[in-house]
Protein backbone atom coordinates (compact mmCIF):
# COMPACT_ATOMS: atom_id res chain seq x y z
CA UNK A 1 0.00 0.00 0.00
CA UNK A 2 1.14 3.59 -1.38
CA UNK A 3 2.15 5.98 1.77
CA UNK A 4 0.29 8.72 2.83
CA UNK A 5 3.15 10.68 1.07
CA UNK A 6 2.93 8.85 -2.20
CA UNK A 7 -0.94 9.57 -1.92
CA UNK A 8 0.18 13.12 -1.40
CA UNK A 9 2.87 12.99 -4.54
CA UNK A 10 -0.11 11.30 -7.30
CA UNK A 11 -2.87 13.44 -5.54
CA UNK A 12 -4.79 11.00 -4.27
CA UNK A 13 -5.01 13.02 -1.09
CA UNK A 14 -4.95 16.90 -1.16
CA UNK A 15 -2.21 19.23 0.77
CA UNK A 16 -0.78 22.69 1.09
CA UNK A 17 1.75 22.03 -1.70
CA UNK A 18 5.09 24.93 -1.66
CA UNK A 19 6.85 23.53 -4.24
CA UNK A 20 7.21 20.37 -6.82
CA UNK A 21 10.29 18.83 -9.48
CA UNK A 22 10.63 15.95 -10.92
CA UNK A 23 11.70 14.41 -7.92
CA UNK A 24 11.01 15.62 -4.41
CA UNK A 25 7.59 17.57 -3.12
CA UNK A 26 7.48 20.32 -0.34
CA UNK A 27 4.14 20.81 1.56
CA UNK A 28 2.93 21.83 4.99
CA UNK A 29 3.29 19.47 7.43
CA UNK A 30 -0.63 19.53 8.92
CA UNK A 31 -0.14 18.99 11.98
CA UNK A 32 2.60 21.66 12.47
CA UNK A 33 5.03 22.02 15.85
CA UNK A 34 5.00 25.93 14.15
CA UNK A 35 3.73 28.27 12.03
CA UNK A 36 5.36 27.50 8.50
CA UNK A 37 6.62 24.05 9.57
CA UNK A 38 7.15 22.15 6.20
CA UNK A 39 8.08 18.68 5.04
CA UNK A 40 10.51 17.74 2.02
CA UNK A 41 10.13 14.25 0.29
CA UNK A 42 11.79 12.56 -1.99
CA UNK A 43 8.56 11.15 -4.82
CA UNK A 44 10.44 7.56 -4.57
CA UNK A 45 8.89 5.93 -1.50
CA UNK A 46 12.17 5.06 0.44
CA UNK A 47 11.35 4.67 3.84
CA UNK A 48 15.14 5.79 5.63
CA UNK A 49 16.48 8.54 4.50
CA UNK A 50 20.03 6.96 4.29
CA UNK A 51 18.63 4.36 1.92
CA UNK A 52 18.34 7.28 -0.88
CA UNK A 53 21.13 6.57 -3.34
CA UNK A 54 23.81 9.31 -3.24
CA UNK A 55 22.39 11.94 -6.19
CA UNK A 56 19.02 11.74 -4.78
CA UNK A 57 19.99 12.34 -1.66
CA UNK A 58 22.12 15.12 -2.84
CA UNK A 59 19.22 16.64 -4.18
CA UNK A 60 17.09 16.65 -1.87
CA UNK A 61 19.04 18.48 0.27
CA UNK A 62 19.80 21.29 -2.86
CA UNK A 63 15.81 21.14 -2.70
CA UNK A 64 15.21 21.96 0.99
CA UNK A 65 17.70 24.36 1.37
CA UNK A 66 16.08 26.18 -1.79
CA UNK A 67 12.85 25.75 0.56
CA UNK A 68 14.53 26.59 3.99
CA UNK A 69 15.54 29.72 1.98
CA UNK A 70 12.10 30.63 1.50
CA UNK A 71 10.62 29.98 4.55
CA UNK A 72 13.29 32.01 6.06
CA UNK A 73 12.07 35.24 4.61
CA UNK A 74 8.47 34.62 5.01
CA UNK A 75 8.34 33.23 8.44
CA UNK A 76 9.44 35.39 11.72
CA UNK A 77 11.86 33.19 13.16
CA UNK A 78 15.61 33.14 13.92
CA UNK A 79 17.05 30.44 10.98
CA UNK A 80 15.28 27.33 10.01
CA UNK A 81 16.14 23.59 12.08
CA UNK A 82 15.92 20.15 10.03
CA UNK A 83 14.82 17.36 11.58
CA UNK A 84 14.70 13.59 10.00
CA UNK A 85 13.10 11.33 12.99
CA UNK A 86 11.03 8.84 10.78
CA UNK A 87 9.56 6.66 13.18
CA UNK A 88 6.13 7.80 11.82
CA UNK A 89 5.32 7.48 8.27
CA UNK A 90 7.86 5.16 6.34
CA UNK A 91 8.47 7.47 3.48
CA UNK A 92 11.97 9.58 4.22
CA UNK A 93 10.99 13.22 4.94
CA UNK A 94 12.71 16.52 6.29
CA UNK A 95 11.21 18.41 8.64
CA UNK A 96 11.97 22.25 8.32
CA UNK A 97 11.03 23.78 11.26
CA UNK A 98 11.30 27.59 11.67
CA UNK A 99 12.89 28.02 15.33
CA UNK A 100 13.13 30.69 17.75
CA UNK A 101 13.68 28.51 20.74
CA UNK A 102 15.33 24.69 21.56
CA UNK A 103 11.71 23.68 22.35
CA UNK A 104 10.56 23.99 18.37
CA UNK A 105 11.77 20.91 17.58
CA UNK A 106 9.97 18.45 19.95
CA UNK A 107 7.77 16.13 18.47
CA UNK A 108 6.42 15.07 21.63
CA UNK A 109 4.76 18.70 21.83
CA UNK A 110 1.70 19.45 21.26
CA UNK A 111 0.15 20.51 17.41
CA UNK A 112 -0.81 23.55 16.17
CA UNK A 113 -4.36 23.90 14.89
CA UNK A 114 -4.33 25.99 12.34
CA UNK A 115 -7.31 26.71 9.74
CA UNK A 116 -7.43 25.54 5.97
CA UNK A 117 -7.13 29.43 4.88
CA UNK A 118 -4.01 29.58 7.35
CA UNK A 119 -2.82 27.07 5.94
CA UNK A 120 -3.50 27.81 2.78
CA UNK A 121 -2.12 31.36 2.97
CA UNK A 122 1.27 30.22 4.53
CA UNK A 123 1.77 27.66 1.51
CA UNK A 124 1.61 30.44 -1.09
CA UNK A 125 3.13 32.42 1.16
CA UNK A 126 6.30 30.40 1.29
CA UNK A 127 5.86 29.16 -2.78
CA UNK A 128 6.05 33.29 -3.59
CA UNK A 129 9.43 34.03 -2.15
CA UNK A 130 10.99 30.72 -3.72
CA UNK B 1 37.52 33.97 17.34
CA UNK B 2 37.09 30.60 15.86
CA UNK B 3 34.50 28.52 16.72
CA UNK B 4 34.54 25.46 19.14
CA UNK B 5 34.26 23.50 16.35
CA UNK B 6 37.03 25.21 14.51
CA UNK B 7 39.10 24.87 17.27
CA UNK B 8 38.18 20.82 17.35
CA UNK B 9 39.32 20.93 13.29
CA UNK B 10 42.57 22.06 14.27
CA UNK B 11 43.65 20.25 16.99
CA UNK B 12 43.66 23.25 19.51
CA UNK B 13 40.78 21.06 21.55
CA UNK B 14 40.63 17.31 21.68
CA UNK B 15 37.17 15.11 20.93
CA UNK B 16 36.14 11.44 20.22
CA UNK B 17 36.60 11.91 16.31
CA UNK B 18 35.10 9.37 14.56
CA UNK B 19 35.71 9.81 10.56
CA UNK B 20 37.12 13.14 8.75
CA UNK B 21 38.35 13.54 5.35
CA UNK B 22 39.92 16.89 3.93
CA UNK B 23 36.09 18.57 4.17
CA UNK B 24 33.98 17.30 7.14
CA UNK B 25 34.77 16.17 10.32
CA UNK B 26 32.59 13.91 12.28
CA UNK B 27 33.05 13.66 16.17
CA UNK B 28 31.29 12.78 19.44
CA UNK B 29 28.53 15.06 21.00
CA UNK B 30 30.47 14.89 24.78
CA UNK B 31 26.34 16.11 26.06
CA UNK B 32 24.75 13.15 24.11
CA UNK B 33 21.10 13.09 23.80
CA UNK B 34 21.61 9.32 23.86
CA UNK B 35 24.69 7.36 23.36
CA UNK B 36 26.27 7.13 19.47
CA UNK B 37 24.92 10.79 19.33
CA UNK B 38 27.55 12.09 16.77
CA UNK B 39 27.95 15.96 15.44
CA UNK B 40 28.66 15.95 11.62
CA UNK B 41 30.47 19.66 10.49
CA UNK B 42 32.22 21.17 7.04
CA UNK B 43 35.72 22.10 8.42
CA UNK B 44 34.95 25.74 6.93
CA UNK B 45 33.22 27.64 9.63
CA UNK B 46 29.83 28.18 8.09
CA UNK B 47 26.72 29.78 10.94
CA UNK B 48 24.17 28.47 8.81
CA UNK B 49 24.01 25.26 7.13
CA UNK B 50 21.84 26.95 4.59
CA UNK B 51 24.33 29.39 3.55
CA UNK B 52 26.97 26.47 2.91
CA UNK B 53 27.51 26.39 -1.04
CA UNK B 54 26.09 23.92 -2.99
CA UNK B 55 28.27 21.72 -3.73
CA UNK B 56 29.57 21.70 0.41
CA UNK B 57 26.13 20.99 1.26
CA UNK B 58 25.83 17.75 -0.84
CA UNK B 59 29.16 16.60 0.71
CA UNK B 60 28.40 17.11 3.69
CA UNK B 61 24.96 14.92 3.55
CA UNK B 62 26.83 11.85 2.04
CA UNK B 63 29.68 12.20 4.49
CA UNK B 64 26.79 11.89 7.21
CA UNK B 65 25.30 8.86 5.43
CA UNK B 66 28.54 6.69 5.63
CA UNK B 67 28.69 7.82 9.51
CA UNK B 68 24.76 6.98 9.76
CA UNK B 69 25.36 3.34 8.35
CA UNK B 70 27.93 2.99 10.68
CA UNK B 71 26.23 3.95 13.56
CA UNK B 72 23.47 1.96 13.07
CA UNK B 73 25.56 -1.22 12.72
CA UNK B 74 27.17 -0.84 16.79
CA UNK B 75 24.51 1.68 18.22
CA UNK B 76 21.08 -0.21 19.45
CA UNK B 77 18.52 1.68 17.89
CA UNK B 78 15.73 1.58 15.30
CA UNK B 79 17.06 4.23 13.26
CA UNK B 80 19.73 7.15 13.12
CA UNK B 81 17.46 10.59 13.40
CA UNK B 82 19.20 13.89 11.81
CA UNK B 83 19.04 17.58 13.24
CA UNK B 84 20.08 20.71 12.53
CA UNK B 85 19.21 23.56 15.08
CA UNK B 86 22.15 25.54 15.40
CA UNK B 87 20.71 27.90 18.00
CA UNK B 88 24.07 27.32 19.77
CA UNK B 89 27.12 26.94 17.96
CA UNK B 90 27.60 29.30 15.54
CA UNK B 91 29.15 26.45 13.31
CA UNK B 92 26.98 24.38 11.15
CA UNK B 93 26.47 21.09 12.24
CA UNK B 94 24.66 18.16 12.03
CA UNK B 95 23.34 16.06 15.04
CA UNK B 96 23.02 12.24 13.97
CA UNK B 97 21.16 10.45 16.97
CA UNK B 98 20.50 6.79 17.49
CA UNK B 99 16.58 7.03 17.96
CA UNK B 100 14.46 4.53 20.09
CA UNK B 101 11.59 6.79 20.72
CA UNK B 102 10.21 10.27 19.47
CA UNK B 103 11.70 11.81 22.88
CA UNK B 104 15.48 10.78 21.73
CA UNK B 105 15.58 13.80 19.70
CA UNK B 106 14.48 17.03 22.26
CA UNK B 107 17.67 19.41 23.00
CA UNK B 108 16.15 20.46 26.20
CA UNK B 109 16.07 17.53 27.85
CA UNK B 110 19.22 16.18 30.58
CA UNK B 111 22.42 14.79 28.43
CA UNK B 112 23.74 11.87 29.46
CA UNK B 113 27.02 11.93 31.69
CA UNK B 114 29.18 9.10 29.94
CA UNK B 115 33.16 8.35 31.02
CA UNK B 116 35.62 9.20 28.98
CA UNK B 117 36.52 5.83 28.47
CA UNK B 118 32.71 5.06 27.52
CA UNK B 119 33.06 8.02 24.76
CA UNK B 120 36.60 6.32 23.39
CA UNK B 121 35.22 3.00 23.25
CA UNK B 122 31.94 4.07 21.31
CA UNK B 123 34.25 6.58 18.66
CA UNK B 124 36.24 3.47 17.87
CA UNK B 125 33.50 0.97 17.63
CA UNK B 126 31.65 3.75 15.08
CA UNK B 127 34.97 4.17 13.13
CA UNK B 128 35.44 0.62 12.95
CA UNK B 129 31.98 -0.11 11.27
CA UNK B 130 32.71 2.52 8.77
Amino acid sequence: MSSIFTKIVNREIPAYIVAEDENYLAFLDIFPLVKGHVLVIPKVEVDNIFDLEDELLQGLHLFAKRIAKAQSKVIPCIRIGMAVIGLEVPHAHIHLVPLNTMGDIDFRKEKLKLSAEELAKIASEIAAAL
